[in-house]
């Protein structure tokens, strides 16, 4: 049964276990720094489909197929899925789940999505009403840039604060009863919405930053931890602006992570020769980057105990268009191995 | 401790309760037969805001303060809250819960989302994760428009088998320890996505009954109940065409549930007078309905025992131009007093 500590936090105390991940992603991101973590990696980023759209979902199918087969289980072993994207509708997971068959529910948490899925898939696992449950998030460079900026044919260029969103899936599932290879979730914190009136939609690493510091000291007020108790502090693609920006807003709460933070919007490219300008975003970027290398540094235990904070802006060109701010969220999970 | 009951069924042991609710709608809504349940109706629908998609965050903002009035709480007592609706990135949510400063988890189920947010809330609540959740969503007729259809300028025809979005809101609050009248969830079943191959975006109540077939199925199945165990099997949005599909579809099944089905796009308008065509539909049809007149019901124990299953289309304007098919969920809520 979860135990509440402090005022945001949940302690799951039967230590639900990420059983199994995966990552798929395109070429590249096949192309960077992490290329030998990645599950597989699509040199033809239309994934043979007809369109960018249909082309994420089928990365979230294929993430949640090969995220099941490592755990030895079959579709009809998993009793609830979490999935979300940042396509309207979030039809990446609709149509990329539809065939699974599997009882969903669907999330909306922008960038933050690996995070809250696999939150959902823990506390769900915690509280005794799943025995097994899947994580799965998605984003494609191409279906987002045609839906949040510009046709890619429009070439425009790109400010040095924007991000590049990530061609990639991830996916894990959460149960009881893995080898102890197999991380356990001993924490989670559900983020707040903060707002303090960032506008720019090319500069989302800063209007995302301030929920991360307000998710992450939380966290460690309610636990009573410092950051020098965790061997990583990991958020999920605040990029170089946002990153700077977290550390700073911090430092203000004299919480000092510069020593063991790292972003997985920094992690997943080589921000010098690929041209990703203040680095990766996207849902998939956190989830491929968590699903892949982080997964695998947590089972070889190179990492015992590590925060990871997915962000998301809630915003859309809709809200941008009527002059809205971005309103900004992160979820924290605290995974030890 | 939630107990797992058959292959998608969840009973709630501890019983939470649904502590308050409160619905707020637009001018027509209020116009209709369920006039007299609503908390407040908006004569004037764009809630003084500059635009739709402000008007019906608004509408969450105060659905959710009045709820919270009602049941003696302040936002700070609310440990989390899930909300969703149809915009785009879900920003009816986002903004309209924005100053709330709750731990925010966004839902995405389409037409569902007011089954998906109490349910989640719920489980929450039963797994020890919250104490005390709240469950919001909203739809508004002029912003899902211009979104899905037409702008409202265009004055294009409607299909006999349209739906005519809900202006409207509900919110709820669920946790423990409520006077008697407080209605308690007893059992959740999350919906699996289903598609049978209906492309038409003028029917979605064709679209969603196959789901709400496969969900009702399954939780009858799992506790080995039957139709006329409930008082009352109420559906979300299926509208008059989708709602006789659904019985046909149920029939097929030997199940028979046309003495005691009912349906909120059916209630909330009068279809003779008010000219909606096959009914109302949004996730402000179910939230309204459900957290105004079915909730006072309850609370009066004119109704003991109800299924309340709110049915969402999986698709989007994009998905749709790209010749898929439209992929209906059900959640299914037991409900008793």
């Amino acid at each position: 049964m979860a135990k509440r500590v402090g005022t945001d936090t949940v302690l799951c105390e039967t230590l639900p276990q990420i059983l199994s991940s995966a990552a798929i992603v395109g070429k590249k991101e096949g192309e960077g720094p992490l290329q030998e973590h990645f599950d597989l990696i699509h040199e033809d980023t239309t994934l043979c489909e007809k369109s960018w759209e249909k082309a994420e979902s089928r990365l979230q199918s294929e993430a949640l197929s090969r995220a099941l087969d490592k755990a030895v289980l079959a579709p009809a072993d998993v009793q609830v899925i979490f999935a979300g994207d940042l396509l309207n509708q979030c039809i990446g997971s609709a149509f990329g789940l539809r065939s699974s068959n599997i009882p969903f529910l669907g999330q909306y948490g922008a960038c933050s999505t690996m995070a809250q899925t696999i939150a959902m898939a823990s506390l769900f696992v915690e509280g005794g009403i799943a025995r097994v449950a899947a994580a799965v998030t998605s984003s494609h460079f191409c279906s987002a840039e045609r839906q949040f900026r510009f046709p890619l044919e429009y070439g425009g260029v790109r400010a040095p604060t924007s991000q590049w969103t990530v061609t990639g899936a991830g996916a894990a599932v959460v149960g009881h009863g893995g080898d102890e290879s197999c991380p356990y979730v001993r924490a989670v914190t559900v983020g707040r919405i903060v707002d303090l009136g960032i506008k720019d939609a090319n500069n989302m690493g800063a209007a995302m930053a301030p929920a991360a510091c307000s998710t992450i000291s939380a966290f460690l007020r309610d636990t009573g931890t410092q950051p020098q108790d965790y061997d990583l502090i990991l958020t999920g693609d605040l990029g170089y602006t946002g990153s700077q920006l977290l550390i700073d807003l911090l430092k203000r709460e004299n919480i000092d992570i510069h020593q063991n933070h790292a972003d997985c919007g920094l992690l997943i490219f080589d921000r010098e020769k690929q041209d990703v300008k203040a680095g990766g975003s996207g849902c998939g970027c956190a989830g491929s980057v968590f699903c892949s290398y982080v997964m695998h540094r947590l089972c070889k235990k190179e990492l015992r105990n590590i925060l990871f904070i997915a962000t998301g802006a809630l915003m859309s060109p809709t809200s941008s268009q009527q002059g809205e701010s971005i309103p900004g969220i992160a979820h924290l999970l605290n995974i030890c191995s």
